[in-house]
C-alpha cells in the first residue's frame, strides 16, 4: 500500500474539508472530484490502493460511496437535497485503477426521485451499476439545517 | 468534526493494517471491529463524525461498507472467500452515533450464497437493512492469491 | 399441465373477483389466500402448474406477485393503501408445490414504509426473500378512487 | 373488467401453450409477444385490465413478469438458459394501457450474467426499470431437462 499517498490524501482532506456537498471530509479523503453535465453528475475516483479490499481491488463499499455521491450531488444540483431510501449496486468487474461514474435521473417527482449511476474504469469498461430511490427534503430545508431524521415515526 | 480522533484513527490504521480480512486499511480507518457468533458475523462501528455526510449523519456508503464487510467476513469465516455480485441497502433511519450490524446466511450453495445484514444504533433501533448475493471463489483460492477478476468474460 | 385445474381457477376467478384488496381478478386466478397476524400478512399460493416457467418450476414473477401482494395488503390492513416504489427479490430455491409467504414491516413512516416478505415451501424451507419500499397514499385517498399516478411529475 | 377479452386470452392460452420459451401458459395468458434485436429482447404486453391491481393500474408483479421474461429470453437466445438469482424493479409510473420492455446485457460471464430491462408505455415514457443477476445453467443442460434446483445445497 502506498502509505505516502494515503498520508497526502489524509492531510489534504483534513485541511480542506467543509461540511458541504463536494467538500465533506470523506469525499476529500477518497479524492472524489465532482463535476456536472446536462442533468448528469460525474464523480472521478483516482487510484487509491488504501481503499482496496483484502483481495487487492477497490472495496465494493467505496464504489457504493462514489455512486451514492454521484446521485446525491445530482439531486442537490438540479433539484434539492434528498436522502437515499435505498440503493442497489451490481459489481460487474473488479476495479484496480482510477475509475469514474456518472449519475442521471430515471424519473423526478415532487418528493420521490429515481436515479441510476454507472461506473467505468480507465478503459471505459462498465464495472458497476447502481440504482437508487430518493426522498427529497422539503423545499427550503437547507442542507446545513437538514433534519437528522428521514421522517417522523409512525403511520 | 473531531480532527484529533480522525488523526488518531488514521495513524492507528496506517500502523496496524494488513491486507487481510478484519485488518485491511479501510476497515482499520473506519474503526470496524469484527466478531463472530453461530453462523453470524457482527461488525461494530464506533462514533466517527469524519464519516458523516454533509447533512450530519453517517454516510450511507459507510453503512454499506460495514454491512458488506459483515457479509464478506461471514463467508470467509464459515465458507470461504467470495465476491459481492450485488447488494441492496435500505436506509430506515439516519445514524449519528456508534452502530453495529449482524450478518447471517439466507442460503448457502456450492458457489452462490445469499445473505442479509441488519444495522442497529446504540438503542438497538433498526437503521439499515441489506441483502446481497455472493459468488464464492473456487476452493483452494487463497485470499492473498485471489483472482482479480470475478470471472472470465464471455459466455 | 393440469388443464382442468387451470380452467376451474379461471372460472372461479371470473365469477368471484371484485376490484378490492384480496379479491381482484389476478389474486383470484392465482388462487392467493390472504390472512393476517399481529402486524403481519400471510399469502398462501396453492399448487398451480399453469404458473410454471418453461423449466418446470413456479415462475419468479408469480413469486414476486405473491410477495408484493403480501406487503401491499400488510400496508392496507395496518396503515393505508400504498404504492410500491421498488422491490427486490432473491430466488434461493425453485418452488414446485404449494408455498406461502409472510410480510412484515421493517419501518413505518408517515409516508414511507419499508417492508420485507419471506416465502417458504411446504417443508418450510426458505425459497425467496423480498424487500420493498412503499409510498403511502395520502390519508383519505380511497383505494377505489386512488390516483392513478404515483406523484405529479417535476421537481 | 373486460371479461370477454379475459376469456379470449384464457382460451387461446389453453389451446396454444407449450412448455417452451415464448410459449408457456403464463406468457400466453398475459398475451406477451417476444421479439429480438441485436443482443436485445423486447416483450410487448397488450392492454389487459384483468391484470390490474385494486387501484386500477397494471399490477407491479405483472410488470415484473414481463421484465423477467425479457431478460430470461435474452439469455436463452444469445447465451443459454439461466435462472434468476435476484431482480430489483423500480416503479416510476403506473401503467394503464399497453406497454413494452426491452432487455439488454450489462455483462456476460461464463456463469454469471448481469442484465437490465426498461419498460415503457405507449407514449414511450419510462415506467419501470429492472436489473437482475442470473446464473446460467451448465452448457448442454436442456431446458426441458433442466435441474429443478438452482444448486446443490451446502458449502
Amino acid at each position: 500500500m502506498d502509505e505516502a499517498l494515503t498520508r497526502e490524501r489524509f492531510e489534504h482532506a483534513l485541511e480542506h474539508h467543509r461540511p458541504e456537498f463536494g467538500a465533506f471530509f470523506l469525499a476529500r479523503f477518497l479524492g472524489l472530484r465532482v463535476s456536472y453535465g446536462d442533468q448528469t453528475c460525474r464523480v472521478d475516483l483516482p487510484t487509491a490502493d488504501y481503499l482496496y479490499n483484502p483481495q487487492g481491488s477497490l472495496h465494493g463499499g467505496v464504489i457504493a460511496i462514489a455512486m451514492d455521491v454521484s446521485m446525491g450531488h445530482l439531486n442537490h444540483r438540479f433539484l434539492r437535497t434528498g436522502v437515499t431510501l435505498e440503493m442497489k449496486t451490481q459489481y460487474l468487474r473488479p476495479v484496480t485503477g482510477p475509475c469514474w461514474c456518472e449519475a442521471r435521473f430515471l424519473k423526478t417527482g415532487r418528493r420521490i426521485v429515481f436515479s441510476e449511476s454507472k461506473l467505468y474504469d480507465e478503459a471505459d469498461r462498465l464495472c458497476a451499476v447502481a440504482s437508487a430511490t430518493w426522498l427529497l427534503l422539503p423545499e427550503g430545508a437547507d442542507a446545513a439545517a437538514a433534519p437528522t431524521t428521514t421522517e417522523p415515526d409512525g403511520p
